[in-house]
C-alpha cells in the first residue's frame, strides 16, 4: 500500500500548525479521538498535526497493533503517559483512567488546551466527587457539553475541559430541554442501554464476548453508578433546584451506542413538549428531535456526534416520555472532545465531526 | 444417525396417554413448546404422545425445515390449523397470530386443555381489548401465571388458559410482593430490554440481522404496547386498587431474554424490601431472587424456566429498583405454557422445565 | 438540528457540477453509496450534486425511512427507477436486482457514465452468464477493480462500469499477485466468511436477526453460488489459463464485513510470496499487506475501502495460504463504486474513500 | 426460590452412587459438563453425585459467581484443584489447561476413571506433542470420539480417557468415512469458524467482547493451530497413510458453535459419496448426516450432542465438500466427555445428551 490516502498533506496553509497530543491512546476513547481527527479538515490540510501518542503499560508498542483501524498512523510507536513526552504541545488529550489527569494537568502550561475525556474534573461538589470515587477532589473544568443551555460560551477559548460522560450527555441532552422550560417536576428515571466499548478496554471475565454476546445485564442499581451525581449535577444547574436522579444503567451486546429511555412527570402535552424541544435544538447542528413516529435507534448514529431525541408524552401515566440515542465513544466522548477542542481554537465547531452514521 | 435418542414413547406406563397437538408449529413460541416437551418426564416414558402440528402457511412443510434443531421431530409434516386436524387431542397449544384462537376455542370440546400462547384471552377488560387491539373482545381465561398471589389455584384442572405476555410475565413477577405488600406506592415504571425473537418470525424488513445486530431501539414507547394493559391488570389486581404503570420497551441484539428494570416509590429500607421478596417466592421453584450485590443477565436463564430478580432501593430517589431476567421464549410464553399443562392435568409442576440455563 | 454540517456547500468551484442518480436508494448498496458521497470531496465543495433517488417498491418514500443514518438527505423523497427519473445526469449508480440493468442502460446516452452494482455486465462468458442467472446475458462491461493487473487502464474514463461482486472482490486481490506471478499451481480453494449485509434488505425469514445472531452457516456449496465464476474469470484472466475455483461462502452474524481464507498449491517460500504480495501492491492506496505475525480481521475495516491481506506458507501441507478482509459494503460494493467514478471522471482515485476504519 | 426443582439424588435406586468430581469447574468446559450431568438421568435418579468441584485461582469461591446458570450448585464452594480434594471419587474430570493433567492423573487409583478434557494425552507421537505444545510428552489415552472407526471400543470400560479437541472433533467426524472409504485423495483442506467460548475464560483484551463482536478473523494460520497434529493424527489413522492436512481456524462473533467447510480431492459422485456417508453413520445416535439440499447450521445443535453434516461433491473442482456443525462446548467438549463418561461406566451412551438443540 502506498501512503497518498489519509495523508494528512504536508503544505499547511498555516506556519504554525496546531499540535496535537494524546495519552492514552491505546484505548477505546483514544483511538476514537484519532480516527475523528484523521478526518478532520485542519488535519488534512495540515494545520493541525497529531504528536505524541503515549500509552501506560502498552508504551513502547505500536498504535497499530492496538488500533489495526487507523492505518495511517498503524507505525507508531506509543510513548510513556509523562511530562516530557506531552509537553510542546497546544492541544493535549487525556484519556485516562480517573485520578490520573491532575498532576499532568498542573506540570502542563496554561496555555496549553488540556481536554480531559476522564471523570476528574467533572464534579463541582466535592463531596459527591469523594462518594462517588473514593478519593481527593481535583477541581472543576468548563464542561464539554455546548448543548447544554449556556453550555457553549464556558468552551470558547477555554484551555482545560472536562469532557462529560457518555450517560450524563445523552441523559442530560434528552431532558434538558423540558427541565429548562419548568414543564416537567424535578424526578427523572433513566434507564440507559450500553454497548461495550463504555466499559473501557481492560480485560475483564465479564467483558469477554463469550459473556456479553446473547445477554443484557443491569449494573451500577440504585444510583451507584458513577454518572449518577454527573447527571443531576447538569439537570439541577439547569433547574436551579434540586433534580431528584434514578438512574439504572444496562449492558447489552454491541460494541457501541447508547439508547437512555427518561421519564419525568409532566401535566403538558405533547405538542407543547415537542415545541419546546425542537426550540431548543434548532440550531444545534448535531442535535435531531425526531418527528412524530420515528423513534431512535444507536445503530443509525454508529460513528457519527449525532444525537437522536424522540419525545411523547404517556398519557395515561402522566409523564413524558424522551428517549435519545448517541454512539457512546463519539458524541459520548471522543466527538464531544473534538467538538469541544474546536470550540477551543475557535475552529469551526462542527470541523471532523459527521451527522452521518456508518449503517447497518 | 440412529433413531435410539430422544426417542421417548416406547413403554408407555400409562393405557392412555394424553396426546398433545399444537398449532402454529413452525413459528418460536411453537418451536419452545416442542423443544420442551421432548424433554418432558411424560414425553420420554411414553405417558404423553406429540400428534398434530399445524401451520398457517406453512402447512405442508416438514417441522425440519422450519426447527432444524428438534431433530426427533425433523420429518413430522405439519398439517393444517383446522379443527380437523386438532381434534382428538387432550391438550391443544395455541401459537398463533391473536385473533385466531377464539373461533377454534369453541369448536373444540369443553373438556380439551386449550393454552393459548396468544393474547386473545389474556385481557379481562374488553375496552382496553378494544384499544389495543383494534377488535372485538373474545374474553378471558385463567391467566397462566402460578406465582401471582392465587394464580396457581386457578390452573389447577383447568381447560381454557391464557399464557400471558413475555413482558407482563417478568413485569408482574418483579413488582407483584412490593405491590402485594403495600410497601410500594402504586406508580411503577419499567423499562425492558428484550431479545428479538418476542417480535415474531414473520419476515419484516426492520428485523433482519444486518438491522438488529449493532443496534438497540424503543418501540411501542409512551404506554402504546399491547402489553401495557396486561401489566396493569395483574398489578391492580394485586393491589386492589389502579395501578399506574409506565412501560417502554427496547429491542436488543440478542435472540432471546428480557431484562426488566422496574420501580416504584417506596420509603421501605432494603431489608424490609427483600425479606418481602424472600418470603413472597420461598417456594417458588423458578423464581430466584438474588443475593445482595447479585444482579440479573439473560443469558443465565437461556432455556430455563426461571425468573432471577434483584432488588434494592434508591434510597436518594427514593424508589424500589426491581431487576428482573427471563427467557422470554421459555418462562416468557412456552415454559409458562408447558407449566400451565402440568398444572391443568396434574402433573408435577416442574416437570419437563429446566432451572438450568444453557450459557455462555 | 440546523443545516450547517454536512451540506454540501453551495458556492462550487464549477460552473458545471456533476450531477450524480442513484437507483435503488433504499438498498444497503445504495445507501452505503451515498454515505460515500456525502463524505466526497467533491460533493462538500459542491462540484458533486446528488440528484434523483429512486426506488421500487419503496418509491414516494423518504430516504430517511430506510437510512436514518444518513442525515443530510433525510427527507429526499424516493422517485420511481424509470428512465424520466434517472435522465439527465452526468452519472448514474444502479443498485438493482440483476437483471435490470440492461434496460435502463440503453437508454441513457452514452456519455453517461453508469456504474452498476448489479451482476449483469460482470461475466464475459454468456455461458456462464445463462448457467448461473438462469436468462439471457446483456454483454460485459469494463471491470471496477482497477487493483488487478490491467485494472485500472480499463476504467479511466469509462462510460459503462461493472462493479465486482463483494466476494470476488477480495478473493481475486488475495489471489492475484500469486497467480500473476505463476508460484502456484491453478487450483484454488476459498472459503469466506460474509457478514449478513451481502444477503440483501429483502425481508427473508432466514435472514432475520433472530436466526443469523448465535450461528454461523454455510450456503451455495459446491460451486453452486454465483459468484464462482466471476472468480473463476478473474484468476484465470490474470493466469492466462484456466484456474480452478472451488469457492463456499459462510454467513456469520455481522452486519458488514468478509474474510476469505485462500489457498493454492506451491512451491515457494514464504519470503518469495511476500515479496511478490509487497511488489504488486507498493502502490496501491488501498491494499495493505500485513507484516508478518498479522492477521486480518474485518472488524478493522468497517467503512474502510481498504483490503488487508495477510500471506504464509503451510508447508507441511505445501500451500499457500492467503487470507484478506474488506467490508462488503464499502471496498466489497459501494466504495469500489465511488473509486470507479472517481478514476472514469479524472477525479483523484481515493476521493471519498477512507483508509481509516470505524472500530471496535 | 424452593429447591424441588433438578435437586436430583433424593431416592438413589443404588446403593453406591457413582461420585464425581471436576477440577476446572468456573472454566467454560467445567460448566458445561456440570449443565449436563445436572440433566443426566444417573444424577436425577440420585446414582450418581457431583462431589467435589475444584478451580486454580478460583478456589474459594461459589460456583455460582462463576456459573449463575448453573442455579441447583450455585452455593457450591470450589476447592482447591489438589489430589487431596479430587480423591475418593469414581470418576474425575479434567477441565484445565494442558500440561496440569499428569501430575494430577498419576496420583489418582488406576481405577479412577478420567476423563481430560485438555490436550495432554491426546497425541501419540511424542515429536508432535513437543513441537506443537513445547513441553515434554505425557503419553497418550484412548480417544474420546466413539464415532471414528473403532472409536467405541477403546472407551468401554476405559478408565483414562482423552476428549478430542473441539475441532478435530468436527473435521475428524465430517471427513472419516470418505478416507475410510478411501473415496478421496490424502489431501484435505479445512477451514472452521468457531466461536469465542473456544478459546476460554481467561481474560484478553483481544477476546473482549467489544473486539468480537462485528468481526471476524483468522488465527492460528498455516498449519500452527495445535488442533492441526490431531487432525492429521486421526485422518492418517483412519487412512492408514499420512493424510496431508491444511487447517484454518476463525473466530466468529458468537459464543458457541463450530461450522467446518472441508474440501478433498475425490472422483467419486455425489450419490456414492452420500452412500459412504449415510452407511458409515446409520446407527450413530448423534451424527446427523443432513438429506440433499440441506446445510449445517450451528445455531441448530447449540447445546446438543449433535454433528450436522451435509456433504456434496463440487464437481468443477474435483472436490468432496463435507460441511460439519456442533456445538464447540457440547459434542466438542463437555459432551463428548460425558458421552465417553457413559461408555466407561457402562451406561446408556446416549444418557444426559440431547439431540434437540436450543435455537434460536
Amino acid at each position: 500500500m502506498g501512503t497518498s490516502a489519509d495523508s494528512g498533506a504536508s503544505a499547511a496553509g498555516s506556519r504554525l500548525p496546531i499540535k496535537v497530543a494524546l495519552a492514552g491512546a491505546s484505548g477505546y476513547a483514544g483511538g476514537e479521538i484519532l480516527r475523528l481527527l484523521l478526518g478532520h479538515p485542519a488535519y488534512r490540510d495540515g494545520s493541525l498535526v497529531i504528536g505524541a501518542l503515549t500509552a501506560g503499560g502498552n508504551a513502547g508498542t505500536t498504535l497499530g497493533s492496538h488500533h489495526p483501524h487507523l492505518l495511517p498512523l498503524a507505525d507508531r510507536v506509543l510513548g510513556p503517559t509523562d511530562i516530557e513526552t506531552l509537553s510542546g504541545h497546544d492541544v493535549v488529550f487525556l484519556g485516562l483512567p480517573h485520578g490520573n489527569s491532575a498532576e499532568i494537568a498542573e506540570q502542563l502550561p496554561e496555555s496549553t488546551v488540556i481536554i480531559d475525556c476522564g471523570a476528574d474534573f467533572r464534579l463541582t461538589d466535592a463531596d459527591d466527587w469523594e462518594k462517588y470515587y473514593k478519593s481527593a477532589h481535583a477541581g472543576s473544568w468548563p464542561y464539554g457539553l455546548p448543548e447544554l443551555p449556556g453550555g457553549r460560551d464556558k468552551l470558547v477559548s477555554a484551555t482545560r475541559i472536562a469532557v462529560p460522560g457518555c450517560y450524563p450527555t445523552v441523559s442530560s441532552l434528552a431532558l434538558a430541554p423540558a427541565v429548562a422550560a419548568g414543564i416537567v417536576e424535578p424526578r427523572v428515571n433513566i434507564v440507559a442501554v450500553s454497548g461495550t466499548t463504555g466499559a473501557g478496554r481492560a480485560p475483564k471475565a465479564d467483558l469477554l464476548g463469550s459473556e456479553v454476546m446473547g445477554s443484557v445485564r443491569a449494573y451500577g442499581v440504585g444510583g451507584a453508578h458513577r454518572h449518577t451525581p454527573e447527571i443531576k449535577q447538569n439537570l439541577s444547574a439547569i433547574a436551579g433546584a434540586d433534580v431528584t436522579v434514578s438512574f439504572t444503567p444496562v449492558l447489552a451486546p454491541m460494541p457501541r451506542g447508547i439508547l437512555a429511555t427518561c421519564t419525568a412527570p409532566t401535566t403538558a402535552t405533547v405538542d407543547e413538549i415537542r415545541a419546546v424541544y425542537e426550540k431548543a435544538y434548532a440550531d444545534e447542528p448535531f442535535v435531531h428531535v425526531l418527528q412524530e413516529g420515528q423513534l431512535p435507534q444507536t445503530g443509525a448514529v454508529v460513528g457519527s456526534n449525532v444525537v437522536q431525541i424522540a419525545v411523547t408524552v404517556d398519557t395515561d401515566a402522566g409523564l413524558l416520555v424522551a428517549i435519545a440515542a448517541i454512539d457512546n465513544l463519539t458524541k459520548g466522548t471522543a466527538g464531544g472532545a473534538v467538538q469541544s477542542m474546536n470550540l477551543a481554537l475557535g475552529l469551526p465547531e462542527t470541523d471532523g465531526l459527521s451527522t452521518v452514521g456508518v449503517a447497518p
